[in-house]
């Protein structure tokens, strides 16, 4: 295929393939979001619409790409997690991470005027009330163009089903943490009327207990009581029959004893025959992908969804 | 800023700088695009709107990020070109493939309205003849969540200035061969009634002269007469006032003679003051970023805008 | 230490970090070694001394280098193996690479006279019988430096004591191999009188069992009875008080049923105070470092010696 | 050659390919050479013969290497320079700067007989005065192979010919800098009866001129007087009759105008014809080594000297 004395500069190509037998995850940020939240009028310390549409994203990511296991998100971001087994793309790093990223974009993009759709857009600067953000609305203004919602992303290896679970625990902490510290900040200053000089030196030494406290006493915010999803975040999976880790054990399926899946040589799942994969791949297409809001620190998580660490699909619904 | 035990994992994350001093290419390239074309039936050979489509998206890239100094586009891929001094994201190779893939695939999803609104898109399955492709559109349908355009990338690093214009030469004579093959297969299917397999056994081992006789004497197709976008695909540049190529070498301002930019340090653009890198930045802002279908093999192109190899902004028009 | 305007050349300087938490296999092999086996006439299939000298080279290696865990050696090559825990330089692959090559290589140079003392060295060129292969020898004529034994090396890493296990594994199934067909071929060669050509071609497509009865029946060698550093190659660890494995369990220590090392999070070492390293620093200088021609394929040389996996010290003897 | 189910295990081998028609430096560093150098008793400020030893030592590099173009060493370390066009290894970075640290270290630890032969080693702790530091003394005493000279090494591209300038002026520069601060501080220490500490404490701040007039007003030291070995460092280069810059631009072969190498497409010397490659490497073979000790700063040395830039082979003495 040399079709030109130019062609060598194909030699210069470095494919970073990322090390078999690890946990790839995938984290798309949005790229000058803050400016992009506040040019659109976003609510704050949470808009509902602008995470739903997010999610909605993240769901479109995951049901495309079947080596995706379980994906996480909260606020501007999202992680996608692929399973160690996967060879998707000979796990090139740039293949792997533009992928994610365009898909992600892509649908975001596209499905915005699904959640925006009869929401006046400050931002065109032309004060048109209730003009829908579809891409025609992008399209139709200057300025709209350069507001383009964007993303970047990385790629990083976790060696351990253990590594792995740390990086979604620091995740959910984070998203913990943060949202006591906007629900807080924000009905100090919307509801206190304080500014935001003021609200944020206050803030400053504050632990959480601090925080629960001024929300009740002054605001009547009850902390446990906020939204799922802006306290635990986001996550993504394909839903099959939940197993009962009790269960699970006495069958002594594996899944327990051995519960680490290193016990594998990375090989368990390439080396199933194609005719498995393909019914693997069926039940995957055929599964669900849904969106929950719940504690993915505790094991009961993960016990219950043992597909999530095998890889395998599970018993479709 | 360890917010949590869990925060180790970051020591996970692995960053590649590209080398400095090296041209760095980032090559955006659609994912199935084969199966999209047929699906939102473009035009074969070439499909005029959806290669306005890719050019706007293109333009759209280079008016954001202002390091970037040229881009080429042919058929369904487009190659960014940073210049040799940028030091944007640190040189983070996912950074800047997953910024590029990403604004490219937004301003792609976002114009689709603007270049196929009066069009009927076979692919939502449902015969809606003039239905625009507009985000709108594609979220409405379930279908054609699954044909959304998206777009993997790439990035390659070329030490020398004439690795670079080796590489651009390569895409541009590769436009050439594709499109001539092209144009001569589809007449011969489409106008000629000839079946793709019968076409392509006849232009096996074919050279350029043998092609453009089939298309004139068959099909009374002057090949030098088909549009210059599809015979020599898209360049965006910023729009500065061009330079005389023999004017400038009597002025022996340098761009001549040591014509390499690699006299350099690779530190001339760094070394500028600030005052005068904000100059450069506005300038560069003030220049109309425009598309170009025009030879970028020979010498004429490049000398007449040395400003693509100094990185230095031209004379705004 | 900006010293001079040239300083910024150190801007081009990369350092890959290996990724945390893996097993880091560091594999030196000879360089030409074919050609300088022939120079310094070691013996065929195997030559005691030579072998010999490639432990004492890995023990200096294992023995200054604390991090280190177990080395494995066959032919003219040697893998070292990092505790999973370890951050020495960093992790950074060119740094543990050249250190690992250099020592092993300069104690394999400075140790050569100790093996091959009272050899004859036909390499010299002079037939001077009983001259010492001293570096003296090595330098007081031209040809010999030509024929220095030198060593390249390569990083690799495996993310689970599984993986970690194989690749050892993987090489000590090599050495049966070589060295069964090498024993066989040279009987046949040195005893049976053949050509190097026909002993090849009856060897070409025979199983263990047939060259088992080549050496038993023409011959007389039962392979059974060869020396296992032959058979088996040579392993190099501290030699602490060995664990027996039922015991072990009993004391519920841990190391038998989380027995992978990934329940933990990669820290279980860091974690350690410093007082509790420095004690485990002399525990290793303590341990004598040695030499055992043992299978490491099956668990019971594992299962005995629990603190290769979770790299604290034994009790040493 | 899967000749064991556990050979998936090299799918986990990763190379690093260093981008082509870049400048590839391999830096080698000694290891713990501050203690090494009390140990064996090296003079202060300079060492002549533990300097000709690393000057021997890269000679045996360059030799043996014919891709090798120059090196250059200070003190503890020497950077070693192939042509951006070698394709050695595939430039496989481990490769590379394994076989040149264990090259180097081979030849330095075989060598070091002929520079500290007559030399009492006070590191043997054994005060035995005269013994040679031979191979075979090193390794007669327990602690001395505690003290084995080792290095390590780094490999680094630079893409423009500029940028390699620059690296080895960074390195000669900071060969003056030290040197005259060693000089200083050792005459003042050492003739002029000052502690370390005083010594340092004014030293601090003082500028070129002062330590001069320090050395030639206080211990009557003309600095300029001083060997070039210590001031310079040391160049290896293969010995071909110099060409004069004034004449060679007459002739207009080209190493004049287009005299960056840049104006090449890396390719220059891949082109060259198998009986042209042959001849070369004759030619380099028939060259002689040789250390100069000269200014590589000013454009004289290497005007002097094209075929460090070409790649190719000048006339052989």
């Amino acid at each position: 295929m040399a079709n030109s004395k130019y062609e060598y500069v194909r030699a210069f190509e470095r494919d970073e393939m990322l090390l078999p037998n690890t946990w790839i995850v995938v984290r798309v940020d949005g790229r000058g979001f803050h400016k992009l939240s506040n040019h659109y009028q976003f609510a704050k310390p949470n808009d509902q619409r602008a995470l739903e549409l997010m999610n909605a994203a993240a769901v479109h990511v995951v049901t495309t790409i079947p080596d995706m296991i379980i994906a996480y998100g909260v606020s501007d971001e999202f992680s996608f997690v692929f399973h160690r087994s996967t060879t998707l793309f000979e796990r090139r790093a740039a293949k792997l991470v533009s992928t994610v990223v365009s898909t992600f974009t892509a649908a975001y993009v596209a499905l915005w005027g699904t959640m925006f759709g009869g929401r006046s857009v400050g931002g065109t600067g032309k004060g048109d009330s209730g003009a829908a953000f579809s891409s025609a609305a992008l399209v139709s203004t200057g300025p709209d163009l350069t507001m383009l919602p964007t993303f970047d992303g990385r790629a990083v290896c976790y060696p351990t089903w253990e590594n792995l679970r740390d990086y979604l625990n620091w995740r959910q902490v984070d998203c913990h943490i943060n949202n006591l510290y906007n629900t807080t900040f924000w009905a100090m200053v919307q509801q206190g009327g304080m500014t935001a000089t003021a609200a944020e030196e206050e803030l400053k030494g504050t632990v959480a207990a601090d925080k629960n406290e001024i929300l009740f006493s002054r605001f009547q915010i009850n902390y446990n009581n906020e939204p799922d999803m802006y306290k635990k975040g986001s996550v993504v999976v394909r839903d099959y029959e939940l197993v009962m880790a009790g269960a699970e054990k006495g069958r002594g399926n594996g899944n327990a004893d051995d519960d680490d899946g290193e016990g594998e040589r990375g090989q368990a799942v390439y080396a199933l025959s194609k005719t498995q994969k393909e019914k693997d791949n069926k039940a995957r297409q055929k599964a669900k992908v849904v969106v929950l809001h719940v504690d993915i620190i505790k094991d009961e998580f993960w016990d219950t969804r043992p597909w999530l660490k095998t890889g395998r699909p599970g018993k479709v619904l």
